[in-house]
């Protein structure tokens, strides 16, 4: 789906220009971005992952110059290309280590081989800090001092961001933070890592999945039996629709998502003391155009407020983000430019 | 206890010269250090909190004049104090907020008059964060780019340095990562906060003995009943005595509380990707010198090994850290150098 967002012209564009690339598992997003964050033009490319990472970067090589066509402006008028890999990664190095959704491309060197094939220097981040990055360079966190971005989808990502600085860590992995221990007894639930009681495990869309799915079969009465057994699939979509319209077990699983978002947000929030938290990701429960993601925010909020100690929920701010599945690309467009400009005053 | 470093000499030290202070409930402790972080003199005086904050602020400023005479060096020769407290606080404002171990001493502006009664400027730091730059600064993370310390004591404090930066957080409490969540459940472990569940309800001194308490009241036998029968206080330290000498309880307190430590330094990892977690505070069983605080540690490694996501373990090393109750004023005056540097660069 194209983003939602104002595209500017070439001539409103303040340069250098960057382009931003948001490697997924299942697409690959391009935009081609001005030094204010502003978007000149977008586009999208299949991941196709099968046919291996130095297919795809001589694609992204084209797709690179594919956007900056459709910008308007001239290939010298890029600085830098941004590139937001899903991750793990080994971030200095610019090498994917140990991508779930990119099996097959482990240790290759994307980063160069993209930087070849599209002939520009490549910045290279982890996704969950590019979109953390695109939040609080023109999102939702625009102004802030300090944000976490929690990335809610397949997997819990974390990206946080303190006064410019993108938090990488000596691991290079970027953001873990959907692996934080929240409930440490030998029977907690698993997580997709292999270990247990972390927030992903609890969190996640394949948490509110499977949490669901067990509610069911424990005989919990609900329309999403109905609907499943109609030919739904059992999604946090189906999930909030049921929700949205009474479902009692639905509105349950929202209202517990909510409390364990809330009780990983504490943690965060004890830890780092960050200005705001921000709520990203597909899996929002409809986020803020509806009724019941505003619920799911509020639900959220209430349970920060009772966790937290004192000081920590009244000064931290608590909203969904703002950029949608545009934060990757523009976030990682804005890493770019923090490391051009670096170079430059150098 | 005065400590068991080494001192320079007034000849020796390498200008700018610092105070710094550590204000704890009990002591406040006063160290004359030099530019590269090494004490010139040292010395402590009871807090004596009941007399109020004013009063403490007045002795505070002699004390700070008589570790400079013992240093050996002119008044002039210190660019700046740096002042260590215990917390919460409001770090930019100076000001002690909600300090369980200083009553009566809240919403006073501490900073500003110890640096009236000192003559001098004063930068403000939360004592966690100080023992946490002392260590980065000089101690066991000397030349590491980024470091977590946890002090162990009555409570747990978590300092973050990541490059010569401390993370103070938004809400100026600094690291309050004792209250991370590690057990979201209803039933968990009371924290002295009032909330429950928090890692400082499982693994502070206050923590190992409450545990080892309901064990003893539950029937458990244990040297330790004898001990505490004979008159001996139940504390930490005992249970370190009765561990060493083989006791299974005892033990199994401490092995159980390195558990607990290394879910902590997990979710800190997966969080932030330090390149080391450091051990301080009072509660070690004995650290590095006893063969007891060395099971203890490579307890929590080895439970760090079984928790953490793949390359995490590897790469972050889980040290005792080495300046002991030096870290506070150590590293207070490291703050306080810091800017000086700042001020100096303007």
């Amino acid at each position: 789906m194209p983003p939602m967002r104002h595209f500017i012209t070439a001539e409103e564009a303040k340069p250098p220009l960057f382009v931003g690339i948001d490697l997924g598992g299942t697409n690959i997003k391009f935009g081609a971005v001005d030094d204010l964050g502003r978007s000149l033009a977008w586009l999208s490319i299949p991941t196709e992952v099968q046919r291996g990472p130095e297919d795809a970067a001589v694609r992204m090589g084209a797709a690179v110059r594919e956007v900056v066509a459709k910008a308007g402006v001239k290939p010298s008028a890029i600085a830098r290309v941004g590139f937001g890999s899903a991750g793990p990664a080994n971030i200095p190095g610019g090498i994917i280590t140990n991508a779930a959704n990119l099996k097959g491309w482990n240790n290759f060197p994307i980063r160069d081989r993209v930087s070849y094939h599209s002939g520009l220097p490549v910045t290279f981040e982890n996704d969950a800090n590019a979109a953390a990055y695109g939040e609080f360079w023109i999102g939702s966190a625009h102004g802030f001092r300090s944000m976490v971005l929690l990335t809610l989808g397949t997997g819990i990502g974390v990206g946080i961001v303190i006064g410019d600085v993108v938090v990488r860590g000596e691991n290079s992995c970027g953001g873990e933070s959907g692996h934080m221990v929240i409930d440490f007894h030998d029977n907690a639930r698993p997580c997709g890592c292999g270990h247990r009681g972390h927030l992903e495990a609890y969190a996640s869309a394949t948490a509110v999945i499977q949490r669901t799915a067990e509610a069911l079969a424990g005989g919990r009465r609900s329309t999403l039996a109905d609907e499943i057994a109609a030919g739904e699939e059992l999604t946090p979509k189906l999930v909030a629709i049921e929700a949205a319209a009474g479902d009692e077990l639905s509105l349950e699983m929202v209202f517990e998502t909510a409390r364990y978002i809330a009780i990983g947000a504490v943690s965060l929030m004890h830890m780092i003391g960050p200005e705001g938290v921000f709520l990203g990701g597909a899996m929002t429960f409809g986020g803020p155009q509806s009724a019941l993601g505003c619920r799911f925010l509020a639900t959220i909020r209430q349970e920060v407020r009772r966790l937290a100690l004192p000081g920590f929920a009244d000064r931290t701010a608590i909203e969904f983000a703002t950029l949608g599945g545009d934060a990757g690309y523009i976030g990682a467009a804005g890493v770019a430019r923090l490391e051009h400009m670096q170079q430059a005053r150098k």
